[in-house]
C-alpha cells in the first residue's frame, strides 16, 4: 500500500447545500449522479449522502457507528484491490465490505481501522486518482 | 482559500494502537507529543487522541456531535488564517474555534461545514504543509 490518501468522503444530509458551501469557497466541483468531487490539489474531496455512504461501506449509519467520513486509497487495477485490503486486514484492520463490483463500474471495498475509521481500496476505471 | 487538504486527523482511543497499525501498512511516521505525523504523497494522515482532539476544535466528544475526523488547510502566515476563517465563515460555515495560538506554538481555528464536518485553518512554523 502506498503511503497516500486518493480522497476523502464526507457523508452529508444534503448534497447540494455541501456542494454550495465548497463552491462558495472555490473548489472546482464535478458532480457525477447523487455524488459530488472536488478536484484539490493532492487528495480530492467529494461528498455523499451520508447513509448512502454508510451502506457503501457496509456498515451501521448511526453516529456511534459511523463517524461520517471514509478515506479512499485508489490502486491501478482490481487485483490491486484485493491485494491492499488483504494488507490492511493483515496489519489489524476489519473488512466491512468485501470487494464487489460497485454500481459505478468500478472495484472496490472497505476496512475499518482499530478506531473504526473506514478506509475504501478502489479501482476507478473513469479517474486516475492513483497519485496526488 | 486554494482547494486543498494538507491533512487529514484521525480521532483515536489509542495513539500507540493507531500507530502501530498504519506502521505495518508502511507509512513513514513522525512522533511529535501525544499525536503522530505520516508523511504520505498528497495530504498528510496523523492521528491524536479523539477527545483532546474535540477540545481542539472547540466541540462536544460525543458522536452525535463530533464525527472524530477533522481535514487541516494549511497557510503560510497568521494574517492567513484569519483570512480563510473570514471566507469560510462566509460560505455558511460555523466558527467552532476562534484562531488563536496554539500551545505547539501555530496559529490556527476551526469552522464546521453545513454537515458538522471540521476544517482546521492553521499556520505552523514547524513544518511546511501548504503544498502537496
Amino acid at each position: 500500500m502506498d503511503p497516500r490518501i486518493s480522497l476523502v468522503t464526507l457523508g452529508v444530509a444534503d448534497v447540494d447545500r455541501a456542494v454550495a458551501f465548497y463552491r462558495a469557497l472555490g473548489f472546482p466541483v464535478e458532480r457525477w449522479g447523487d455524488a459530488a468531487f472536488f478536484e484539490l490539489d493532492g487528495a480530492w474531496l467529494s461528498v455523499f449522502p451520508r447513509e448512502a455512504l454508510a451502506a457503501d461501506a457496509g456498515v451501521d449509519p448511526s453516529p456511534a457507528r459511523f463517524d461520517g467520513v471514509t478515506l479512499a486509497h485508489n490502486v491501478a487495477s482490481p487485483e490491486d484491490v484485493d491485494a491492499v485490503l488483504d494488507e490492511l486486514v493483515a496489519a489489524g484492520g476489519d473488512l466491512t465490505q468485501p470487494a464487489r463490483e460497485t454500481d459505478w463500474g468500478g472495484y472496490s471495498g472497505y476496512v475499518a481501522d482499530p478506531d473504526g475509521h473506514l478506509w475504501e481500496v478502489a479501482w476507478n476505471p473513469h479517474a486516475d486518482l492513483t497519485s496526488p
